[in-house]
């Protein structure tokens, strides 16, 4: 992937400020990581309940191997590596750069010990915050850059870190929760729906400028957009409820061929993390478990289960170029990690459009594919994102476990359409 | 599926001739069917190799439910069903008229008989054919329409059938060949590579007017290309084999992460049916065993294949969009299926552009969705097309067992990308 | 395996009165194979609904591969294979002569046809019967040993292909019936069960002497027999029902560790092949559906629900060693194959001991293994019983498919013990 | 399973001492499983890398609620259990006492902690000792067989500890060593191999009389033995290599046919933790990578490897009442785990017959099934072995992972032929 940071040659002044600040950053980013941990047992670091998701303690080693392998072995002199095997041990898919250790089997990584991993982290640390001081100018851009890159790329492992913690725990009966104080939602009602007025408009998408994006954000291009309308809110559990009662698992009418497939074969009846005791149904939370609020966005949906629930509206979802036309004009907040919820809550009144960003991902109905003129980044880097462009669905907004610093209107997110433990729900849209 | 058949009130002499023309169509078509069975043995009419491909019994009768349920049963009075198992035997996927006996277990129906699905193919025919002459004008309009989609999904069968044979005839060692007296290739050389520009533009694709099209080629939008060059034919075997030979399906760094764990997984080294021995690569075709000819259009690749080959040669595949703004230019003719030859063959010299339509279908960049405006017909005929618009990959122009009539510029054929049983292979494209 | 034909070297006279019998013997087993084949349709023979059955076409030509493989090649001299590749397609599991055919994809063998595979069984009897006629005096003793080993092999292979032609018609939701004309089962009542005595003894088992046997029963050995007490016919419909009502499928406390599993997994409600429509059972049989007749004896049971019966009951399966001792007292009929029924019948009253011979094969508790010194025979015949000798539970008794000639006490049957679509059924026993 | 503690019934004093003895037994083998676990890391309690191996920390609830269950539960007034859900969790496959949690899911069980387990030993042990003070006399009996009963299990368990460990750490590829301390076999050659007569006999096998065993090992009862020879001392590695040299692992001729298929299903080249550097082999132990040592027996090959060694070698295994027969004549030591070794050493030189007990459990050519006139006890103990009797066969002696106090010459092991992870080997036989 490929970083924009473009600018005049700085002054030896302005870099010194600027690598206290990005020193500070990192910093910040790296202690985070570990914030989040705190809550953990030591028994809770190795879960690992299925493929697709990471043990704790593999999401804390990871995003120091990508410092260390992408920063340490080729800008700082004489650093070796922390251990000779870790190189593949938490290499998460990078080809060219070494055998990455299957990731169905990192449960399987007693050792390095969580306690090992720490020292890992430590270690990896103070090399950084060595090599952003000492670092010469003229490799300083692309060591800017690639600090930068690593932390953003913390920052997506501190979600995933939160929502793989969800689904493991999901699995015990006695289903733990990650932190005993999160307060209860509100008992606020969500906010009736409206419906926003787009019209036929040409306009352009993606990042363009300053400031940090991924690869696949660019380049920015231009998009024509037909008229449609835009719902003024989630979707609620509420809302989906009617969907549940209305038979809409059962009917195959409302599904994609294969989405009614994966509903069958995996027994779909409800959101992922709902059950129903006599008569109530529940979900579980980072907070444990606890009643389904009818007026919370639904969350933990697949894109089957959006598409099919529009259908059934007789509506459809967004695309993401209607997304972003439409989230350019908003602030990047909401109901973001920072808020401190770790759980979507109800929409707030008062507000022509509300929780576009935060709250839960929001499926479109766009395919993660290359913008016109994409170019993957050379050598492992250009791994990051590229190869993944195929067979998954484009999400947009952020959730209530994305840090609110890694936000922005550009951002793509992408699952594949079976994909449940994702905090994503559903906002309709409708052509005018 | 909606067809796009509007026009004014017809007077009774003009639908006379309108109906002997469709009758005479409707039989053309059907006849075809049974010719291309000829081949075979009574044994080969029940052989299902894999769960994708279907026995070509099936077919025959498939073909014939798909009138009987669409035109018989609602518009031919006093009509009784053939045999009332049938209609879910041999329903494939419509969920809203019945309970599809599962694909996979298709060949497990060793009744009815060949000859009894003869027989119900017959009483068919006749009722249609009494349905034509007899239908009252105002269901005219109706039937006529779904006549018409009933022999272009029969004309889909059809290339279904000649593909499906291929793949159940390569599992059996001694190798039969469909037909012995087909020709072998020319040993004429491919035309050499040059490169089309194509100038920014932007322009129309999807289907308008008059003629047949299926309901998901429409409706005709607006679409805005970037400047790109199209190559002038077909990559070649030759071509392919340069790629193998230089390691290409033992290197990640070409491929999508999903296609490199296919590639991995079904120890995919050339592709489907190439067998190598004694240093000769060999390939199993609809005339048997043949060695591979460096000069044809390289042949059952994958979506992955296709996009790693092109990745290889640091060049890109075109979108449908490119595509179809380059068909319209052409006439739809080439090597399809009423050319004889049932295999690809190598491109004519002297040709700006070549093999755009025929020899093989040509994997697209674009993923199979909705038009803008994209509506699904109402009740079961909306199953035809738009359920399956996610997870794959559009294919476009035809291949060499492809009925010609069946050809247009608009038609979107879709398939997985990891699918390698049909005639699909590769046109390059790149950037300007 | 090895057969027991021990004499004394014979005077040219007994011999060709010997060959002229033998060559008698194997027309009538060769020409019962094809009668048993005569009710099928051309698109039958090549059905295979699970790796375990053999579709008919390849049972007919296995059986002439036997002939081929263990008498033409190595006795006739000049002997050409009729095709060069038969030989390891139809060789089901000999390594020592080839690479046999990967048995779960039999059914892809549509080529040879049928028609073929008749002229090879015609090409492979007109050699065998010129080899029986011409072969040297001092060969003769082993090629009479092959023949009749071979003709035996060709009657186990008549009663699997029963067997299959009934599981593999039971796919059909129009449930063929193989035969239209089989008479349906007597209205008489089942015999009242009583027991019969056996006091402790120590006895022999096992075959020795002449008439054939395969090698799996000999040698023969002594046995100790405690006191126990065997039923005086099969398990009936009725009582099995008994155990379904009371749950018996439900409880785990009736089952092995194994078999509860193999229930679960495999959705065990009933016996094979039963299918309750209003409140009523039924069951499918060669003759098609019929009602479960609460007289007949269940059939199609697995061992696990064996046990799980009689363990409900409180009583337990013989032993294989008290089988045997019984039956070396009884005649060697029963409701076999020649009797017509195909189906198994109820006991018939008056007997102290009925249906020891035919109905169902009987499940005992022995473990199929060698008998104290067993070896096998060198060479590839070596593989035909002993390689078998691990997770297979032995069977005794013939059941109503299998042919008269076939069975006797000493023979030894075995199937997986999670295995339910031969003819397999339940007698008690219980320790006194 | 039913213990046998048969005795005259005891007086007031006697029964002080012997409840001392018990407290003082239990005591000991409580602390032992702790013992084990002290040189594992936080991280490598919740390991588990295949459904047939348990985390270790289950191994130390699940022992905790086994007396739990059997005991506190039925015999101390006012027991409260220590968790409600425990019951469950904890369970392994006793289905008269609730709903044991999916065993191939253990690993996901990170609460309660390795932390709350170790309380709950210590709650379960204080109650224990409470009841084996207090209990009243007329319960006495059943309690004190049950404790008994319970410690044998849990020692069971302390040998599956081990077992269980080896293979969850061999996945890791830093290869942990569980024991840095375990000293390198010693470099003594193997004994020379001699045979030890064995004429034909008939004799008796089974528990009888007083001392605890398991209720799998009774009834004593007769058995004839034919003439033999049995090996002098266990199948060394060095003498394993040469059928691995031979290409044995290649030539289906030497395998069981389902021995066959799981050899080239799971691709076995070599016992279970070998691997090949450098032309060297080296194999994993509980001591780290060591090379594999000529003279040491052979150790972690499945019931198929043993048995196609020794058809190659044209010997084969004994039974288990030639084993046993040939146990009850020799003290019951060797090297078991107390010897500390935990890896099986090269056999001692001078002895007629060596290494009987310990160093490897000998694969038996028995299938493991009821002795006859066997009976499960009532109630949930009755799950505790006899449902396990299908499709394992026995293994005999005790390995180097066995506590000695747990072996005894009618002990009778059981695993699936296919299974690898014991400390299993072989001792070869021969017909006389």
């Amino acid at each position: 992937m490929r970083t924009r940071t473009a600018g005049p040659r700085n002054l030896r002044r302005q870099s010194s400020t600027e690598r206290n600040a990005l020193t500070e950053h990192y910093r910040r980013v790296r202690r985070m990581s570990e914030v989040l941990a705190h809550p953990l047992k030591p028994d809770d670091y190795g879960l690992q309940a299925m493929a697709e998701v990471s043990p704790a303690k593999w999401h804390l080693a990871h995003t120091s191997w990508f410092f260390e392998t992408f920063l340490l072995a080729p800008f700082l002199p004489y650093y070796r590596a922390f251990h000779p095997q870790f190189g593949d041990l938490f290499n998460s898919y990078y080809n060219e750069v070494g055998a990455p250790f299957p990731r169905p089997r990192r449960a399987l990584l007693s050792r390095p010990t969580t306690e090992e991993v720490y020292r890992y982290r430590a270690h990896v640390d103070a090399a950084i915050i060595s090599l952003l001081t000492t670092v010469e100018e003229d490799h300083w851009r692309e060591v800017e850059s690639r600090t930068t890159l690593g932390c953003h790329h913390e920052e997506q492992h501190q979600e995933l870190f939160l929502t793989d913690i969800l689904y493991n725990f999901s699995h015990n009966p006695v289903r733990p929760a990650y932190r005993d104080d999160l307060g209860r939602a509100t008992t606020s009602r969500a906010a009736p729906l409206s419906w926003l007025e787009r019209p036929e408009a040409e306009t352009e998408i993606g990042h363009h400028g300053s400031g940090f994006a991924f690869d696949n954000e660019s380049p920015r291009h231009r998009v024509r957009l037909a008229a449609h309308a835009v719902a003024s809110r989630l979707v609620t559990n509420g809302e989906y409820l009617e969907f549940i009662e209305a038979q809409g698992y059962a009917r195959a009418k409302y599904w994609l061929s294969d989405g009614w497939q994966a509903a069958q074969e995996r027994q779909w009846f409800a959101p992922l993390y709902w059950e129903k005791h006599d008569q109530q149904w529940w979900t579980f939370t980072l907070g444990g478990m606890r009643p389904v609020n009818a007026n919370e966005p639904v969350c933990h949906v697949s894109y089957y289960e959006a598409d099919a629930y529009a259908r059934w509206t007789g509506k459809r979802l967004l695309t993401e170029a209607e997304w972003e036309a439409l989230a350019q004009t908003q602030p990047a907040d909401g109901n973001l990690r920072d808020e401190g919820h770790l759980h979507p809550i109800p929409a707030p009144s008062g507000a022509p459009l509300a929780q576009l960003y935060g709250d839960v991902w929001e499926w479109t109905a766009s395919n993660y594919s290359a913008y016109p003129g994409y170019r993957p980044a050379p050598g492992a880097l250009g791994e990051y994102n590229g190869k993944f462009m195929i067979n998954q669905m484009v999400l947009r907004g952020g959730s209530c476990v994305t840090p609110a610093a890694h936000m922005r209107a550009t951002y793509r997110n992408f699952f594949y359409p079976g994909d449940r433990w994702q905090f994503s729900g559903i906002r309709l849209a409708e052509d005018r």
